[in-house]
């Protein structure tokens, strides 16, 4: 069970994946995980790095869509207004995102000790989804050296599943998490999603068009089907040269990926889905020169759409498929989607 | 096949449908349809209208979600700051669609002789798909006389497909138009869907999670699948009590209805959703009791969620089956979905 | 009293305006009108044209702000999608949107044949305020050959007050219409406003931070102050680099400028601001080039805001000054009002 | 110098203030602070509470209007989807969100153990300015024990100016902090403000249309202008029963009375209103019933828009009058209004 991967699973659509077929295909992108697996504490941070620099110095252009909005995630407010990030993107349990935006804001000021002077603030970006089912989420436990730990480990290479930020979490009655992938568009570019995983009644789980989520719910017998009080978390990025009311169409495709796998985007589901581009930066300098780009012709971004979709969908395939099974608070445990069925890789070709 | 219904097709989703399967089932919705059938001149207007009484004297709570934005409707902006609708709900042609609200103003006036009186104004509410490719839009022969027809037309029982705004749309390359569908949520209300169809690029299609898309492409091999240029506006209607804001959520889950088909809500797709509910009515007579409304509790609407996604997909598949192919302007075709796979109903089954 | 001009005001803020102070400061801006003044017609069409040449082939950036939505402009839906304008700026009566609409539809097919075949569709843009005091608006006289007379007049010089679209507006009970100014910024840009100005209850006017509502409101005895039942189109045009957010941003401040004069956005009034910047077209085809330009940094856009909302503040104060008193429709007058307070410059100069 | 209090000033606009001329005014609202001043570190914690229980079992509507949203507030995602408040309204310094956030957990959770359990989350509100002038910001000295003292705190009767979140702000140069007003509109309903004012560039200072702030500039001549860095954060409260939507509306013009002060928005000042109802709550139980209330009808909102405007104006004056002078980090001063031109009150009646 410990080899599976991702790669075990057929495509979604008909655009090639990258070669990680991760966000990390999106040149420069890393991913970092903290994981604390401690008894009734199954949680952690993950972090997204646009760029191996300085997200404050130079920053990357960014919009968000909010698909439902019964969230807790900080930094979209300006998000909205100034179209970029100035952090990493950090993913975390909801009642921890209050510390990661401090760690944060700690974590910029230390590489720019002007912040809170000369330049008087930095934005905090912190998403979360609620792992309370497995995680004791009231003990509060993640902080800084979590949120450092998992800037620290970011690599293009990173684990999936029921890691970092997608410990605790749980997507259709089964064991949730991180997932990610990625399409190649044409141009030359890709667009890369990461998703946090967390939201879904069994019942309706759909995978690539087949309605799977009766039979497993019957096999989780001693499981009932309860409203959704989930969320997802869609991180996409993208090489081609797309502005901020571009990335905002962009992060709307989400919701169609999303959707696809059963989703109705429930009352209690946080979902939301944010977009950034590399393929400039923006200076907080204003003394230095602003980039000259030509952005993508409006009437070419069909294909990054379909990218979109299909990269979020198949990146919900990946958490559910590599989440192994945990056991957290109270006894509570959720099954990873391996155990249920182990033949679902076939199940998904046929 | 002129007996085709939308009883042939199988019920996607766990909720039932109403007793039309229709947005009538929502009591005192109705709809109407003038249709223009005349060479090069496929196209027409339909009307939903959301009581039997005057729209402008007794308005009901409404609200709508931009899904994407190339589209050219009317009225949005004023739904959106007051949360009512004061006409019928007018869908036609893009190129009509002046000419729909300057009919829409003269009715209101003429039922309401104060408005651009003492009643300053009227808010028309014209919604349009592009059917360029069978009707010779550049005509612009829908005028005033279409609209007071569909209008006098109105009735719970109303015919679906290749009718009314839905004459000269074209869906997934297919012909397309008008469909409808309905579900029962707890509480003995309804939620019902009423779509004006004309998006999708054929390769994509997907029913009831079944890929169908490519098998008819090669069914229809002298045609090329293109960008999506099409649109799709999905009317929902419910008798649950919600208010705007509530029916903002609602209206946003047609996205969810939508995606199931394959669409990614594509860039040159103008993908609209209204939402309005019939349990209660404001007055535009400000010394008239305003109503005394409990509305449902937040923690209700998933059912009704559910309902909107399932509609509206069910709505789309109605289109699709219950239009006939259409010959119009320079001989362009589109062909009704029953011509390439009579058997639609049974794979749907399998 | 003919020979009133803009010049006899002083100038609000401490940014100088341009040389005409008018929206025609921004250079290839041009403005047309056509004027109905017959008895109980008292209406009318202006045109802002964002260059000289074809504004489907060549797209200027552009978006809005809608900060009272009790409005029946149409194509905002795509403004707001795309962030570009593909037609001239109409602005009109509220019962001739659509007659303008379906006008501007007919001149964009006539210079581009392909729109409605290859090229789908062209998006309408028309915004109104509320004639219906002194026009017989029922009548709906305005139709093509009014747009396209406000078309052909386009020009750099143009007259203001009671004239195009402005002919039969009010303001503050007085005679409104249509206004201009302008102000430079640094850089070497300009920022200029266009509004038709038919708001505002009497006891409210504030001019120059003086308020002469009152006493204005004693000459005018007859009149009771009523709510406010109007509307404010604030077109806003920069030859500054911006992208569409960052006009977004701009537009919002006309806002700024309005509140100044006495407006809370009352509750009747359709108060909608648009900007577009004239540094970059977008080209309708795809395979054209796209524009590679460096947009201005954003902690450089405090002199544009102020720029915005001085230009809005003093386009209202042209607008009034320059508006000359008529009589319409059931012998409704609006008094002008230098016939009120001719010594309104000395006053607001001391 | 320290018996000012805001009876100094005269009323802006038409409507009477209330008994206190604060947001108390709307019964059951209460403030409190918690202020540290302690050398370098200005700053503090201001709640306002909706009413006299608890703000998770009994929610009260809500909306916000941010315009401009350079501002790290938390909570708005949330109050934007389900229009509620649930938990108090808090307000400190930028670098202090995600400790106030973590409190608020904290409390709430104390108060209904099942949070994190049986009843997910809870969304955390805190709305910042940025005290870093006055404030030591990077020491990040704002923690729960402050925000529990605030809480506790809380009485209809508080101070105002450099106290609680007011501490450190900034305003037009001079010293600034926490205001507040009231308005009396008809039916026998109020409209109360509560603003945290750093804001605002001392040239462009206006009062009561009078414009101070180039005097104010000579008297202070060892200080530049600059750009505005600031920020305002605008709580309206009311007892007229309104829903989301409506509240929405009357934030928003929070803005008119933000602009009658001299600013155009800045590009670097968080500018947000948030306005809440007390007429009914609704309940986190969904089996409790929903509060059947007739709102207010939509053509009687201009007094409540009025009184938002005037409230908030208001409320920025008194904030800047009651404020004391200051001196904080690394020597920095601030000065108080009152230091400076002691006449005020005189003058603004002239």
């Amino acid at each position: 069970m410990n080899q599976a991967t991702a790669a075990d699973l057929p495509q979604v659509g008909a655009l090639a994946p990258g070669r990680r077929n991760s966000i990390a295909d999106v040149p420069g992108v890393t991913v970092g995980h903290c994981t604390l697996d401690a008894g009734a504490l199954q949680t952690g941070v993950t972090v997204v790095m646009p760029h191996g620099g300085d997200p404050f110095a130079a920053k990357v252009p960014a919009a968000a869509a909010v698909i439902n909005g019964f969230g807790k995630s900080v930094g979209l407010v300006q998000v909205d207004e100034l179209g970029v990030l100035e952090t990493p993107i950090a993913l975390t349990n909801t009642f921890a995102v209050g510390a990661v935006a401090q760690a944060q804001i700690r974590h910029a000021v230390a590489a720019n000790p002007e912040i809170g002077r000369a330049w008087p603030t930095v934005n905090p970006l912190v998403f979360e989804c609620n792992d309370g089912h497995l995680n004791d989420i009231q003990t509060m436990a993640v902080g800084e050296p979590h949120y450092a730990a998992a800037c620290a480990a970011a690599a293009a290479d990173f684990a999936q599943g029921a890691v970092g930020a997608g410990r605790g979490m749980s997507s259709f009655g089964l064991k949730g998490g991180i997932g990610s992938a990625s399409r190649q568009v044409p141009g030359g570019f890709h667009v890369g999603a990461l998703v946090l995983s967390n939201f879904g009644t069994l019942p309706t789980l759909t995978m690539a068009g087949k309605r799977l989520g009766e039979e497993l719910q019957a096999r989780l017998d001693a499981q009932q089907a309860g409203p959704e009080k989930g969320s997802i978390i869609m991180i996409l990025a993208t090489d081609a040269p797309l502005d901020a009311r571009q990335l905002r169409r962009l992060s709307l495709r989400a919701g169609a990926g999303l959707a696809r796998t059963g989703s109705v985007f429930g009352h209690g589901s946080g979902d939301i889905a944010l977009a950034f581009s590399t393929a400039y930066t923006v200076p907080q300098d204003a003394d230095a020169a602003m980039p000259s780009v030509a952005m993508l012709h409006e009437s070419r971004l069909d294909p990054l759409f379909h990218a979109a979709a299909d990269s979020v969908e198949q990146a919900i395939y990946h958490a559910l498929w590599l989440a192994q099974g945990v056991t957290g608070r109270d006894g509570h445990r959720r099954a990873g989607l391996r155990e249920l069925m182990p033949d679902l890789p076939a199940r998904l070709r046929s």
